[in-house]
C-alpha cells in the first residue's frame, strides 16, 4: 500500500501503512476521525493486540464496538458506554414498572369482568325465575275469558 | 507513599507510587485485578491521561466506569459493552412489544366492559318494559277473586 493510500490509523500515526497492517480494512482514510477518536481512549497498541488476538471474521465487528466506545466516552468523558447501560438499565425499570401497572390494571378488569358476568348470570336466573313465577300466576286474556265461562256455568248450576 | 503501599497500578507498573500518583486513590493494592483488566484495554497513560483531564470529585466514577468497560470487554473481546448496550436494546424492546400487547389487551377488555354495561342496560331496560307489561296484564289471586265477584254480580242481574 503507498504511502498516498495510508489507512486513517497509519496517517494518524504517521507512518508507512504496510501491506499487513492489521488496521487499515478497519479505519479507512475516508473516516480520519473514526482512528482519532478510537485512539484517543484505547491508543493503537492496544487497538492493534485486540485486533489480533481474534480471528479476521470478527475483527470488523470488534472495531467497529471500540469505535462505538471510543464516541461514547467523547461524548461523555466520566461514564461512557457505562452511562448509556445505565440509561437504558433505567429505561428498562420504567417500562417493566409500567408494565406491571398494566397488568394489574388488567387483572383487577379480568375481576371485574368476571364478578359482572357471575352478576349478570345471577340476576338473569332471578329475572327468569320472577318471570316464571309470573307465568304460573298470571292469566291471559283467553284464560280470563275460560275463568269467566266457568265461573258463569258455577252460577248457572247453583244460583 | 512507600514501596510496600503502592496502589495496584506502580504495582502492576513495577514503578514508585509517588505521594501525587493520580490512579492510587482509584486502584488499591487491595484489588490489583481490577487495574490489570483496565490496563489491558486502555493502557496505564490513556487511563492517567482521562483521569487527569477530569474533575477531582468525577474521577472516581470514570475509574469505576472504565474498570466496568474493560470487565466487559474482557467477558466479550469482541463487542464489550456495546454487545450488553445491543443485549439491553433488544430486552427495552422486548419489554415494549410485551407492553404494547397488553395494553391492546387492556383495550379490547375496556370496549367488552362498555359493550357489556350497554348490553345490561338494553337487557334491564327492556326486562323492565316486560315486568311492566306482564304486571298491566296480569291478575293475581286478589283480582280473579274480584273478577269472580264482578262475573257473579253479571250472572246475578242478567240471569
Amino acid at each position: 500500500m503507498s504511502t498516498s493510500t495510508r489507512c486513517a490509523a497509519c496517517r494518524f500515526l504517521r507512518r508507512r501503512c504496510r501491506q499487513d497492517c492489521v488496521l487499515a480494512p478497519y479505519f479507512p482514510p475516508t473516516n480520519p476521525q473514526r482512528f482519532a477518536n478510537v485512539h484517543k481512549v484505547f491508543g493503537a497498541s492496544k487497538i492493534t493486540e485486540l485486533l489480533k488476538q481474534l480471528p479476521v471474521h470478527l475483527r470488523y465487528d470488534a472495531a467497529e464496538c471500540m469505535s462505538i466506545e471510543a464516541a461514547s466516552r467523547a461524548r461523555d468523558p466520566v461514564y461512557g458506554c457505562v452511562g448509556v447501560i445505565s440509561q437504558l438499565q433505567q429505561h428498562i425499570i420504567d417500562v417493566q414498572s409500567e408494565l406491571v401497572k398494566i397488568k394489574s390494571e388488567l387483572a383487577v378488569h379480568n375481576a371485574q369482568q368476571q364478578l359482572q358476568l357471575e352478576n349478570g348470570e345471577r340476576a338473569s336466573e332471578q329475572q327468569q325465575d320472577e318471570l316464571l313465577w309470573l307465568g304460573s300466576t298470571q292469566h291471559d286474556p283467553l284464560n280470563l275469558d275460560q275463568l269467566l265461562i266457568q265461573a258463569n256455568d258455577y252460577q248457572k248450576s247453583h244460583f
